[in-house]
């Protein structure tokens, strides 16, 4: 049923790219109405306003952490789709999947701000952000399987690709591990990993190659 | 009066296409606030984290089968667009009652969610979804008597979308039916039908016909 | 001060269709939020659940009475966009006023859902559409002031915009004034002058003109 | 690690504008929220209304304030984008910490608007507003540094935008300081400043030089 259909359907980058931009604008302001302002009935003073405005500070941390990790995944999605010449059904259907799975986050990220002491907060977002890997992996394996790659796109950048996500996977496993021992510690370690996947290119701060 | 306003207003299928990604990816970002966090003053152990959350699981249902319906109409209406060689104005205003009842899909769901066990509930959700169809339909029956397609859009790729449409308005009246008899069993069929638009090409897996 | 930077600064159409669209679509997804479903809590019947939602009638009614609103001015908008052939930094800011009095018709339409029965409800909800009037009147007056029109905008096309704005807040006006009698008539003789604006095109259904 | 994929990683301008635009546009669209409309149950007759609604004043007067804000730097931004030839790994980066200081405006906004008798709040939103600064300044710094400039950029453009920047954020600086003193005052003061800086061209009406 529907053959036909398929070959026609979706197929433009473009729309992909829009709609990313769009869940990911929208995740990433929405992220910080989780921050609740102090309620003005309880505040008195300057010391109450301070004290309460301290006391935001474990959503502060994870608020953090959750806009590093929209960052790094929208920027892992934009370099995919720079390396794509056209798109077809099943590459908008993955890249479908990616985007449900990162809409959770803002879900699974109140759940671990609240509930950070409690081992299966700290699965659930772990589960989250497997999730997310898994389909941005599975966006790359179809493109690439069905062909989509723009023609100058090398086997070089196939498997920088592929380690990456492998290589991020694996951080982010080791950091829901020691999570689980001792939560802090995990949330500090994969903000740790975070910084350096944004800021290190930062550090060589080299002029570009030419072209 | 407005004649002459009306030719030269709206027409141009790029706007179309970035209201429609901004509606669909807020709707789809919206959808997870649904799913309420448990409270932290309900919460006392892992075991009362773990009941808590795995009494989210019909929102979770719900949340899924919402977001693949989402997903449905938005490779269904891209798939209209790249039909386009230009819009006007009729044609926007269609598109716009299109995404007006897109955007009542968040409110319908999550009376759907909540009252599954009422024969009202379906028949709302199921209403809600025939507009969406019927809008959609109407937009590409503007696009081909106003002839606003491309010159090598083919009368088979006309046939495929409007049958496309009947087919699936069909199946969720089906869908629609058995919920009437047994709520649960109705969310399975359209779940299950989802997954097999979704997905079903996912399993040929050929590598595309040249160009 | 600033002068130097006053000329290289904004200037781009596609960024001030790509904000508006983004704010359209945000601010037409949002309204249906106002739309509170039934509390589960509340209903053990299907009786009680529809009348819970039947009693939804005017909020409903006044959703789809700000739906219609946004989407004629946004093709409105889109119609002088259309006309431009680049932008500046007074149009930008022209454009950036519009928006914001767009922004504030969630919170007048629900001033306007609860209190109607009240004139200052209705007052407040006209002065947000004679805002909203009067600053995409103001975009038009800067881009032809400042010359940005496209070179085959011909001076028709002025006036037809110029003279539909007029016309549309006339109408808009009478409106208040009726509802200012009579609520319900207000906001019947709005929904059926939007109607008209929307739907009218649809009538004729001629083949367009070549080209 | 990664060094092949930095390579590759990001570096798309349209991706960065509409990811900007999204945000920007969600954030100005979600301002509205926090201006709460008054309960039904407590309003009785036209007087009490209008006695609810002059009581948001002072929330309204900060989303006056907000939306400025928030157009100011949209402007900003758009005008150094406008500047790029590319972007890369870096730049896009640097945005994106942009982008998150600019997603947390709705919050220290908020406390600046329930709290602006302490100094704290104000300094929260000075804070805030200096962060915006600091990384719209690190974007340029890395796209001269970065050599991502269009070719026909000017030196002069260079000194435009960091003079802006710099001068911007001192007049924040004052208004801070006066707020510290004199709450309303500091309000009055950036709100002047920021009219000056939005409406200043419009005062000039000249035909734009040629090309």
């Amino acid at each position: 049923m529907g053959d036909a259909y398929n070959r026609i359907a979706a197929g433009d980058v473009g729309r992909i790219a829009a709609l990313s931009d769009g869940v990911f604008a929208v995740a990433v302001t929405l992220l910080v109405l989780d921050i609740h302002a102090p309620e003005r009935a309880d505040i008195h003073s300057e010391a109450e306003l301070l004290a309460a405005l301290a006391a935001l500070a474990p959503r502060a941390l994870t608020w953090v952490l959750s806009v590093m990790t929209l960052g790094i995944f929208w920027v892992g999605q934009q370099t995919q789709l720079n390396q794509l010449e056209r798109a077809d059904r099943d590459f908008t259907w993955a890249s479908y999947l990616f985007l449900a799975a990162i809409t959770a986050l803002p879900f699974s990220t109140r759940v671990f701000a609240d509930f950070f002491q409690f081992r299966i907060a700290i699965a659930l977002y772990w589960v989250n952000i497997l999730l997310c890997g898994a389909t941005i992996y599975l966006t790359w394996a179809v493109a690439t399987r069905r062909r989509l790659l723009r023609a100058d796109s090398s086997p070089d950048t196939d498997r920088a690709i592929r380690r990456r996500i492998g290589v991020a996977q694996l951080f982010y496993f080791l950091g829901a591990l020691i999570g689980l021992a001792e939560p802090l510690a995990g949330v500090a370690f994969i903000i740790a990993l975070q910084l350096n996947y944004a800021v290190a290119p930062l550090r060589s701060w080299r002029p570009p190659a030419a072209g």
